[in-house]
């Protein structure tokens, strides 16, 4: 049930004359963009706040000072989400929207951030032209979105739905070895809010495109109806440390050749399979890695998605056969560890039809569209209805330090959020 | 020209019958085997002494106090070798004998180490008996022959003989940034002793085969007749780091499936040849490394040998045109760095002859084989007749801490040693 039908709209709304000349100011945001931006970036020009990280506590404590700027109620949950509250005038539901401020090591100055201060550049809009809403309005900041440091991705939000127990996600150890539960508590974000703290009406997440369709086609705006499905697995792979020179190649169990092997094999499959199959080795380790070492052992990740469930199941099926054929030819020990395992999501159609609606409205072009990333709003569909705005990412280019959306789309998005917020806590 | 052909010795020589029957001290051999491995033990049990460490010093230090125990003259050359004399009866050219003392990472214990103290061992055993040759005997332990930190591999011998200028060498930096001149310099090994400071009449290296032919065989003695090719390349990708979600397949150019791609054609290139070629992909760096994110950057080793140039060379011509169709069709930049290239070797076959003679009077089955490693032998073979003694590693295990040789065919190399020196020096 789409919220516009829970409230019996299934149509275009009628938008309050008044509030629909309601802009955001676009140098405000860009500036706030900016200022967190400055909290982590690398020699590359790339943003680097893994989760948990003292580059995270320092951005959560710049958005938490703005939140409070902004004249909302600041509370944190014990998975570490902040949320910042603005009353409506009826004690309802409220409307939330929000994203994440943890970015992968080469991430970039929008991934996430830019969900996070456009919401709060929505409400100091509202606030600035005094307009209450009938429903509270909450943004969310959830913790560990990306899973560069700590899997599964998107775990804040997974644990605020019920999707993973609190306590196994405080017990996740992360690739430098240190816990959740820990890292949270010396940054200071371990905090005593309950768990699904709010109930929303609907969720709303502003994003970059993280891909090529907008800017390809030059769409203003994307109407995210629906998500890829992911599938993360760790692959390890025990063989046989010898010499590289006096080790015939029949007599090798080669765990680097295993890599080497699943990178290509992977490569197969989602040529196979054809469509919006992708497939990626991110991360490679070997051991000892060393030029004239035949490698005893190999760890890598393989991430593996689809909007389709059924193909995704059949990537899954082909890889996991693979990996039987190749133990046995290479005499090696292969283990497989799911890290996480989303199916494809189907957003809100009604959210998703008052995007489309506002963007027109506004005259920016739009188009319904898939996300090929994972992200918060697909954990909060399974409790509110939910959709997402996409803005486009110049060249697709995303997790790089070259990722970018001009300025005019920062603020066209960013509007699009405003209005569809107004509308759905009206 | 063999040196057995040089005296006008070409069949078996006569052994004078009152040093026929002597023999080397098993367990004083072992015993200082053992003493060199403690030094850099890992927990797996494994060596760890890579070239111009704290471990290396300590080996070396230890190695020093051994020599002048037994009277010989220590000099160390300006690249790091370390030389014992022990004078002859006339003042000719001497014999000499070693190898090296360095590991790599996983090194096992008489990788190395075997041929330097099967050389004192052998030296002892003459001192014990009062025997005086007529020539000189050195025992050499050459710098960085596994190349695990300094590329290339073989360094102090190679510089030795003239193939590397030694200013290249010493401005060589390593995997950790450091460079072989500073660290020669702080483990106290900087010497001043010319470079070639001993032309030698002939060398002879005592080795573990590091393979498991004379294992499969049972065969105890190995006469190292010829030695393998080597190749060593680094290939750097430079690609595009994206979305691992959001890129399409199509528009990927990803150098962690470059790094995956190269791994599977040198398995096939290896197999195309067949017969004694080999190919390792040793190492592989992906950088970002992570899961979500497709690699930017890869940095791969790749280690090809055949004892025939002819292959060689089409292996490494088949491999280069395959970087390029590679390059094309995924839309990265890559580079090769030549890290080593030796031509096979032919060692001297009087010198062979002699082991052979010497086994099979001592009552130790042995034939002639290839080193499909590469040794310090194959530098030295440059300057004078070379050969090499191998003794059988169990299971052809190498460069792991599983590496073993039986206590008596780590004692019957010796002997076959000690009497092929012996004659070489009378």
């Amino acid at each position: 049930m789409s919220c516009c039908e829970r409230h019996g709209a299934a149509g275009p709304v009628a938008v309050d004359p008044a509030l629909a000349g309601l802009r955001i100011r676009p140098e405000r945001l860009l500036g706030r963009l900016e200022q967190l931006a400055a909290i982590g970036r690398t020699d590359e020009g790339a943003c680097c706040r893994l989760a948990l990280t003292d580059e995270d506590k320092a951005g959560r404590d710049l958005l938490v000072s703005w939140m409070r700027e902004l004249g909302l109620e600041v509370r944190v949950d014990r998975i570490g989400n902040v949320f910042g509250l603005r009353r409506g005038t009826e004690d309802l539901s409220p409307v939330m929207s929000g994203s994440h401020i943890d970015t992968v090591r080469t991430g970039g100055r929008f991934d996430g951030n830019l969900g996070v201060i456009g919401a709060l550049e929505a409400i100091e809009t509202l606030n600035d032209a005094g307009v209450r809403t009938r429903r509270p309005l909450v943004v969310g900041v959830f913790t560990n979105e990306e899973g560069a440091r700590f899997a599964p991705d998107m775990m804040g939000s997974l644990v605020y739905v019920g999707g993973l127990p609190l306590k196994e996600a405080l017990d996740t150890v992360g690739i430098d070895g240190k816990r959740v539960g820990d890292e949270l508590a010396r940054i200071g974000y371990a905090g005593d809010a309950g768990l699904g703290l709010y109930r929303p009406h609907a969720f709303v997440e502003l994003h970059i495109e993280q891909g090529p369709v907008l800017d390809i086609e030059g769409v203003r705006i994307g109407a995210v109806e629906s998500l890829q499905g992911i599938s993360w697995q760790e692959v390890t792979i025990t063989g046989q440390s010898n010499h590289a020179g006096t080790t015939p190649m029949r007599l090798r169990h080669d765990a680097g050749y295993c890599a080497a092997a699943i990178g290509t094999k992977l490569r197969e499959i989602a040529r196979e399979l054809g469509g919006d199959q992708v497939c990626t080795m991110g991360l490679v380790k070997l051991h000892p890695n060393l030029i004239n070492v035949i490698a005893a052992r190999a760890t890598v990740t393989v991430d593996i998605r689809n909007t389709d469930e059924a193909t995704l199941r059949e990537a899954e099926r082909r890889f996991a056969a693979f990996l039987e054929e190749l133990a046995a030819a290479e005499g090696v020990k292969i283990e497989t560890r799911r890290l996480a395992r989303f199916e494809p999501v189907q957003f809100d159609d009604g959210i998703a039809h008052l995007v489309e609606h506002h963007a027109g409205r506004l005259g920016l072009s739009c188009r319904r569209m898939t996300s090929g990333a994972g992200h918060d709003a697909q954990m909060l569909a399974r409790i509110c209805p939910t959709a997402m705005i996409f803005v486009p990412s110049i060249g697709g280019i995303s997790h790089n330090p070259a990722e970018d959306t001009r300025p005019e789309d920062l603020a066209a998005g960013t509007d699009v959020l405003l209005h569809t917020l107004l509308e759905l806590a009206s």
